[in-house]
């Protein structure tokens, strides 16, 4: 079988692996208090080029949103995030069971809309009557979005204009960021790190067997942070755990040239993909590729590929998804090439 | 000052205030457990006809419906709203501060749109993915809805039939109730009865100070209920204000009656309006009166009329509310005609 | 029969129940706008003679212990109380329900142990695992106590002395408050007003239908606190229910003189209590008085009183409370004594 | 350095750790779902002997406790913990974030006392106001206890007792079983599947880099149990790291084995100490010894070895903790001996 389901269908990246292997017997000081965890820190302080920064290393994805919401957000205020967002559909309301209320806002391929989020923050400050509603107080995109796609440059400028105009954090989910970054797009980390509040490193589809590396731009980790994760339940015992992976996966650039062969590989299928003939459910830069197959072409094509089901796009036609990762090798793209 | 703005401007009815008078010096024992708080729920279920019902008595709106979504819902549950629904738009995430979390259906008019809702679950139950989400499991409308407008006995069968299909419960906001059974519809109590689980009596906006009496209509009142409104800070320790309050509002069919005032006056008004040419923003038959008003009429009418600014419409008009109430007189109907 | 329950169990004073009927016509404006809330806010800041004081109406007991300990603490943080406090033993883990935890500490007579607390403190900054631990950064206490006990001046300053040395809050449950204040102790409305950081006048007990009176003492009321109000679903829509009561209270001192009344009468129970030779379970100042009983005696006298069952004391006594309120008269005490 | 600091200072057993390299490339399904999953839970339930059982992979102690705790219980309920338990001092109120009571019971050496427990549930089904109390649900144990103390069989078969007369579940935290059950004790594992109704084998502690398996001993996981955990941001992705961990503990007894090892270098440090004339702070059979030192010894001690400080005892001496691990070598405690 091809497996082209996900990006984080198989372990870690040797190095990480290796990371794990050679440090083993250390005795380090637990709750993320070893030297692994303070060297991973810095160098992603490093790879950000941002001294300012303030990073911790959480396990995964929807712990991560449910943590940063939650201690940023004072109790009357809300987040807002784009209808498709992954926080407002697949985490099982992990950030409602923390109080929170998201507030969706219609957008364009899984991305905020510059100009519905301004309409409505104009017309949240303008209503009388907003002292009966939470105050929305945080924006929360992801990049890549759930369909796969960027926000460029100017987007997300427009977005952080908005945000600061109205006093909201902007939060960046980066359970794909090295994707996002090792694709074709005029969104550099710099701009990142200037432009959102928050973002983070997702490690678990970029190399890692779990982790994410969340960024405080400008010195702004919530009082106590700790303790938050701890009331949280995702205080590790074993921090180097996370310590270890990060600090071997942002030794070298690891981290993103890893990231780029997922896109390579992606790049190849699109390209084959796109001379065949196949219709996009959206345009993709990353390595996620969402494709319209007739039911009849999907019928042979399990027998011998892993993907996604996405959904049902009418009668005759189902949309699939291919995602390539960091471990997809160029066997791999060719073998399915052949079969489509 | 002629006063449209609201349907809660004054206190309660000369009934209503006399048995509070009355009852006032006898000694009543406490947090519900008083003789009128159980005659007002047997008078209570005499008019529903519904033997079934199990009746309590809370103090206002936003908290009944805290109140009722957070204790029949389980912890893996979601409720489902129309977009523009009071819980999803202005109870300052009272439902979420529980850990709910409200999924919004477009609708129209205010109500949930049968169609959407039945799409929406199909697709949920067919979703492979559905364990990543919170799991629907009871719709909530309000009758008369946020704008006014009512359900027909066939739209409620329908979403009724959708929710039994799907193991759903459907919960009815009835802040304004009274007006929506003194309108003309071919909706009756016996219906609401009959096709939804549980609804409430509004008595804060229908002649008490404040109350709403919620209808568990087949014996389905959550377990430890008194011990779960105590947790919810709603229990009252002289719950004999809500008991004596609902027992004269359910005597001799008060309730029903003073809610055919404001209908009556509502009629008058929206008769004149289309005389003299308004248009309305969205046709209502209940107490609430949408009416689109040029900025230079409303320059005149303000240092006359008290009414509810509700949302600008265009350059040039803004959408107002006007709303009667069952204390609204034929003098202060006929005194707004004329300025109109 | 004679009914010593509690201090709920009659309506309203006359002339707070006078004050709802003669403003009931009025059109007010809703959620404490109106004129009435705004004056009786007035008239409880001059009671205090603390202009820096900022208050706000709310429905009872529990939901205002739950509000203003949810609201003024942090997400790491946590509320100390006595163990036998009532947010600890009956309040339905109502405090609870909004995330916060009640670390609960030994005292005596119902009072928190200044010293207890003390060395709590001292130990809690010193212990290097502390981030594992919720902060403490509130003490709750009650004023009468559930035991009808009243802090000292000197206890209460050494309290808040612990408090302020370690940057916690102090909060003063009032729900007998006026009880407290026509006792005989050294403590005065003005010390409390200086020595604690929210207190309330607990209007349910002492001749409203309902309503407490939140004082924060030095401009420290949370930031958006009606939306957190609403939240909570505390928000009465008419908020004229708690302003015109709260008017009337704090009309020519009615509050502190019908308080007073209770006190004399529980006064005159006390004596004849004492020489009738019945033994106390607690030496209370209050209107709550706690009295060993043989089992014996309680049966004959439970046809003509109406008390509380508090505890069973040994094999052959119970203690029962006694409770006077602003309504006891001396008819009904003299009727009680010739009883025992 | 010789490090006694904890028992989680070193990474994974080395089976363990070749486990995860092993299997690395595997491309496998997400979320738990992997056949090392289903195989770990397979060999739990074989080594527990239990048909019954239902068994679920999680990250952390603190994490597991919230989670059990929290989809165990109905919203009206509490949880009982002795007053040193660990949920109720240092897991930052981890359990309250989820709205859950935490009823501390005064003990003894870290345990629950089953004559405090009976009496307590016996006063609280007696007491007539309970309904404003929420319910004792659970009795929360751990197994080692905080104090690295043990239950005996006739203890847990007590509390047990009493939990199913008032209808209470039995949950047992093991995040340092296996070093209970390597114990001279008679509580065998058998006894726990008998008598609990949730426990877990800490994995976190005994060998693995993270991760706790919960039994569930009758069939009585929660309903839906992987959205539960879900929105509590507890779900992996790559729910092999779990998988893979438990599958190599569980194969071949390893957990049970290597546990051992941690007791036997114990009992060694244990004897030595007594025979050197050390007092112990309580006696315990398991890994962790708690000896009282002098404040001088303690300073020569400290430049050689990593201990725990525990609490200050008097002014001269200090209470602290030493911990072996699977991982502790005959030479490291022969070393430590050296040095006392």
């Amino acid at each position: 079988m091809l497996v082209f389901e996900n990006d984080y269908s198989v372990g870690a990246h040797p190095q990480v692996l290796q990371a794990l292997v050679s440090t083993n017997e250390e005795k380090l000081s637990g709750y993320g208090t070893d030297i692994y965890t303070t060297r991973a820190i810095e160098k992603i302080k490093k790879a950000c080029d941002n001294q300012n920064a303030e990073v911790y290393l959480l396990t995964g994805g929807t712990q991560t949103n449910k943590i940063v919401i939650d201690t940023m957000l004072k109790q009357y205020e809300a987040v807002i995030s784009v209808t498709s967002g992954h926080i407002n559909v697949h985490e099982a309301g992990a950030v409602e069971s923390t109080g929170r209320k998201i507030i969706p806002l219609q957008g364009y391929d899984g991305k905020i809309d510059p100009e519905v989020l301004e309409r409505y923050m104009s017309d949240f400050v303008n209503d009388a009557n907003n002292s009966h509603m939470v105050f929305p107080a945080m924006v929360y995109i992801s990049h890549p979005t759930e369909l796969g796609t960027l926000y460029t440059k100017d987007e997300l400028t427009r977005i952080h204009d908005t945000c600061k105009r109205y006093g909201m954090n902007l939060f960046m989910d980066g359970a794909r960021l090295g994707y996002g970054l090792a694709s074709e797009t005029d969104l550099t980390l710099k701009d990142i790190n200037e432009l959102t509040d928050v973002f983070y490193f997702g490690g678990t589809k970029q190399g890692l067997l779990c982790g994410e590396a969340v960024v405080f731009t400008h010195h702004n980790m919530p009082d106590h942070f700790v303790t938050l994760v701890k009331k949280h339940g995702a205080l590790l015992a074993k921090g180097r755990l996370l310590g270890v992976q990060f600090d071997a996966a942002f030794t070298d650039d690891l981290y993103f040239r890893i990231s780029e062969n997922a896109i390579k590989r992606a790049d190849e299928l699109r390209k084959a993909l796109k001379e065949k003939g196949y219709r996009f459910f959206v345009e993709t830069p990353t390595n996620q590729i969402f494709v319209i197959m007739e039911n009849k072409k999907l019928e042979q094509l399990k027998k011998q590929v892993v993907y996604s089901f996405w959904e049902r796009y009418d009668e005759e036609h189902i949309v699939i998804r291919f995602a390539t990762s960091w471990a997809t090798t160029r066997e791999e793209v060719e073998g399915l090439i052949e079969l489509l």
